[in-house]
């Protein structure tokens, strides 16, 4: 770590000033990263991933580019994680690698974080440290305190961060659950302390902020099982829901075990999830209840309960292949009842429509209704959360630019004057101090591709051309030259994939194949011999050609061996 | 038409027996087409095209295959179209001329095939019949009558289908409107009258059968048009809708010329639909209310209405182009207020989320609110017509699985017997008599694919192919072997497209060549000179090369030139 140093507040500001930098956020949405500046001290909240767009063509993940910390990276003083959700985890196995640092967090987050760097490991020089609410690290400039919240997922905090120009709360994601399946309240009081002695800033999760109301309790959803259960006593019960969910798992396995049902677990991120959260406590379960799937068919179906991935449709996950009869040790038949716990992720609707039709399909019911609550803050439990803490300034943070915009929009109507209310973008460097706030600068941020293995090898250049292969497919032309004799000596062979039925194309490949000597003879006719020109004349010759014959617009490749 | 003949009832009917031939509908949602056959008469109700799904790379369209109404070409009489939408008369143009027949409809309906036609004609013995409410057409053994319904385009027609095996009503898309906002309300006596008569099947639509109650009145939307333009009298104000709602235009017509605004159409479906309707008469506007869009600057924003296509959020549509700045007449500036007067269709929430975001970072206000209602039944519309027609036979139509069974539940609360309620696939023949309806026969249906001028040259190889190209792109690999000598005479030249970044690609080139020569040589060595073998040998090597070291999967396609 460097050593301390007065810091000279910089020329426009007359007080100490933090500076605030989205790395992702707002322009790649799950990929939550945010650097905090004070002085020589970087630390970094959150490092989450993306999942691809629908035009990002075989990407398997996006992670954030942090340029902007590796050209800091001695300022670099460590992570802070709010929770265990990919979306503010997952990138932490490829950041570690590029900026090694310690990683700060609460129990179920640090072992969650582990299980991800066992399967790709990172520097020793980063290591897992485990922190309880209530904890201060310190760390360069800043103090960071933990704070307890509620959230779909255990051990979630939101953040103090105080450095000497002041302390910034960030919520993290959160939700105010007044009865918990496990834990505690969020710590209102804490962020009701903070209040008192004066907030710089709040980062407010924004997910839920165009809901009116309070968003239901954990419990409620509980109550639901509990129905559905005691409603059909003879019939198997089938239950998908996030694997992060550790509290709605929880009730599942409390409903089983009062109606006298064995539980299965089935998924992987399922299994993996649970048996870390039972090794942890956050779990508790008769050793009785969870039995291995092999052993299902040693009890009636009447008392069972199998939970499982697949709540967005996901095409491999357990419950998906169940409903396409692809899964290998469970069948779906008629009298099954089926609880998807959860609520459509934006996108994921088709998918899980299909999901239901085909269970619909042989025989399952199923049922959605009051299976799922929020793990987010609605309008009354963010107005309560401006209440207690009194910010000088509102970041919104954790929502598409529509949901930023309404949250800036409450914040105003909580006391935050309009030009005190921020809208990030990804790389904005939010300059903050007692009395004045600005963006300074901007930083390089952006979102990088990873394909496989490879990370950062796909660019736009190669999305682009997946795209056009994707829409009318490939066309190659190939041809011999000879270089003594100035003859073609082989070809023109044409060879096609994903354009056209091979039985329908015979007939096509022979005209395109006299378009190309008619191209070729009319080129060595003028006299045209740059491999290139004549390259550009025969794409551009069946490229006319197929249009006007078929408005198609296939990749065409021509190749010319010298011989 | 073929002359009237007595009909045997087939083997197992002791009575004259009608058939019910889906030709697409749960399958292929969208592809609404129903042959219905008696003895030597065939007519087809409805003539619709599906979207196609994501996996469905580079297609245009999905057409019903008609592969049943071509090998019984003498039989079919004449095509009956509901109402005017795309999902009930797209495939019109390709299948009239497959099977050319005369098409019936009402007048709104008929018109707006008349404009598909335009674009691509159809055989002369394919005439478009205008047809009142009320009034009934007979085509071979069928008799056919209009119905009058509400629904979200102007003339929707239910359809009494009349054989001597008994009348089947078919409600084409529908809803209840006891105040509509053009014509009549629907023609609940001629249900009646036919239920008094003895209603031998109804063919329901199923779209809203999971919403409990009543779908609201297309006017109470005119009410929130008037709210919101009172509210915003300083603002321009654009409205996104569907072209073919031609009421909903109207009530926005209505709303601006209360509030003295100018109306700019902008759209090419917009501008085309309601072209035809001022036409035809299905919408009225003072002369002096539209004007054109290069007449907008004349106005001061507050006195100007703009209805505009792309409330889905279509990438190519006028709203989604003024969002993201590229439409030419139109900018998007603070304060404009942009109403979405629809909901989504699944699949494209991800889309409409992205133009209200873009809309919103240029400081417009999006409103989605009570801007819209459903075109379609929910529950106690559905029981009202089962009220009225009692059906012996339930036939749930126009719906995905998991609304035709729960429809079919409903026809069950409505004293349908369970064995009475049928859910057809695509092909399905059911046979229906007074005493007896089975499931008699399977015929060949499917979904044919339009990729530009192409129907149906491409299919599932190619779509695979697609798909592969699309995920990891391509690498060629191309070499000239000269036969007399046995010698490589050029190459291996390895060239790639969405695969990796050139910059980066040089070295990884290199490995690739190496591992080609490497194999031709091992091939050589063992005598392998087969050149199909030898393809595939460095297929495979390059293959398990790419995956060891990049987990990736590119299409490879070796070429060998003889020379």
């Amino acid at each position: 770590m460097t050593k301390k140093k007065f810091i000279t507040p910089e020329p426009q500001f007359d007080n100490p000033v933090v500076k605030v930098i989205p790395l992702g956020g707002l322009e790649q949405i799950g990929m939550n990263i945010t650097a905090f500046e004070y002085g020589e001290s970087i630390i970094v909240v959150d490092c989450g991933l993306a999942f691809p767009e629908d035009e990002m063509l075989g990407i398997d993940l996006v992670i954030p580019d942090v340029s902007y910390l590796k050209d800091n990276i001695e300022k670099v003083k460590g992570y802070i994680i709010t929770h265990g959700h990919e979306d503010h985890i997952g990138a932490l196995p490829y950041i570690l690698n590029e900026v090694p640092a310690n990683v700060y967090g609460t129990r179920l987050t640090i072992a969650l974080i582990e299980n991800k760097i066992k399967e790709k490991p990172v520097p020793k020089k980063a290591k897992l440290k485990e922190i309880s609410y209530g904890q201060t690290v310190n760390l360069g400039d800043f103090r960071v305190e933990f704070i307890r919240t509620n959230h779909s997922i255990a051990d979630s905090a939101a953040l103090a961060i105080t450095s000497p120009a002041g302390s910034i709360i960030h919520t993290g994601d959160f939700k105010v659950d007044y009865t918990p399946v496990f834990g505690d309240v969020i710590d209102l009081i804490r962020f009701a302390e903070y209040g008192k002695k004066g907030v710089l800033a709040l980062m407010c999760d924004s997910t839920n902020v165009m809901r009116p109301g309070f968003t239901m309790s954990e419990r409620t959803v509980g109550k639901t099982f509990d129905t559905v259960f005691a409603d059909n006593p003879h019939s198997r019960i089938i239950v998908a829901t996030f694997s992060s969910n550790v509290d709605r798992i929880q009730q599942i396995i409390n409903s089983a075990e009062r109606h006298d049902r064995k539980v299965v677990i089935e998924g992987r991120s399922m299994v993996n999830v649970i048996s870390t959260a039972r090794e942890l406590g956050y779990i508790t379960a008769k050793d009785t209840t969870l039995i291995a799937i092999e052993d299902m068919r040693m009890y009636p179906e009447e008392q069972l309960v199998l939970i499982t991935t697949g709540s967005q449709g996901e095409a491999m996950a357990a419950l998906s292949r169940m409903a396409a009869s692809i899964h290998k040790k469970v069948t779906i038949s008629p009298g099954d009842v089926v609880i998807f716990s959860s609520s459509p992720i934006p996108g994921n609707e088709k998918n899980i429509s299909r999901v239901i039709n085909e269970l619909t399909m042989k025989g399952a019911r199923v049922i959605y209704q009051d299976a799922h609550v929020s793990g987010h803050a609605c309008q009354e439990e963010i107005k309560l959360i401006y209440a207690l803490t009194k910010p000088k300034y509102a970041i919104p943070v954790h929502g598409e630019y529509r949901h930023l915009s309404a949250h800036r929009e409450l914040a105003m109507t909580m006391g935050v004057p309009k030009e005190n209310a921020f809208i990030l973008s990804a790389g904005d460097v939010l300059s903050l101090s007692k009395d004045k706030a600005m963006i300074t600068d901007k930083v390089t941020t952006g979102g990088i591709l990873v394909d496989g293995l490879g990370v950062g090898d796909v660019g736009n250049v190669v999305l682009h051309d997946r795209q056009l292969l994707s829409e009318s497919g490939l066309i190659i032309v190939a041809l011999a030259f000879e270089v003594e004799s100035g003859m073609i000596v082989s070809g023109p062979d044409i060879i096609s994939r994903g354009f056209v039925y091979v039985k329908e194309s015979e007939e096509l490949i022979a005209e395109l194949t006299d378009v190309v000597n008619d191209t070729i003879d009319d080129c060595f006719y003028r006299n045209i011999t740059d491999w290139m020109k004549l390259k550009n004349r025969i794409r551009d010759a069946l490229s006319d050609y197929l249009w006007k014959k078929m408005k198609r617009n296939p990749v065409i490749l021509p190749i010319i061996m010298e011989v």
